[in-house]
């Protein structure tokens, strides 16, 4: 096991805030979902340009797709086969930026 | 059908070029789809925000999705219900794009 494959313990402590948020878990892998709603292209575009430079940054990138004002976005870690810390700290910051904060 | 819906005609003078550069149709509806493959995600993101640039000054916006270094595009007018000359010329410019044209 990666150092930072999560644990039971550690998705019994970090997965139910993110599920409470509006991420799901996938049905068919160990990763992590969600759809985002924008006001429009541009809006949607402008948060996912965000999320590209975050991901750049940390070396860690979505599965995405776009349409129109409509995001979904699947995070999962390939080198470790599932969900890592790298995804649970990627899906706050993720959250984060939708909101403003 | 709204002015710039594609015609046979519109689509035999069209299509072929588009299709022999790449480009496909979608098998459950009247959309054009490509697939691009980058050096990596910076390149990948940096193409779509370049096409998210022209989708917003154009007002026509592509459905897609990117994983890493991968993008897949679906172009199709909403608003008439398939393909219009909209496409087209988006698909070209797309083209034009990822050649670095």
């Amino acid at each position: 096991m990666t150092k930072d494959q999560l644990t039971e313990a550690d998705r019994a402590e970090a997965l139910p805030e993110l599920l409470a948020a509006g991420w799901t878990m996938a049905e068919d892998r160990d990763a992590l979902q969600r759809r985002f709603a924008f006001k429009d292209f541009r809006a949607a575009f402008g948060w996912m340009t965000q999320v590209a430079l975050l991901a750049e940054k940390f070396n860690h990138h979505p599965e995405w797709s776009n349409t129109y004002n409509r995001v979904e976005i699947t995070l999962t870690s390939h080198d470790v086969g599932g969900l890592s810390q790298r995804d649970v700290t990627f899906a706050r910051k993720i959250d984060a930026i939708a909101t403003g904060k």
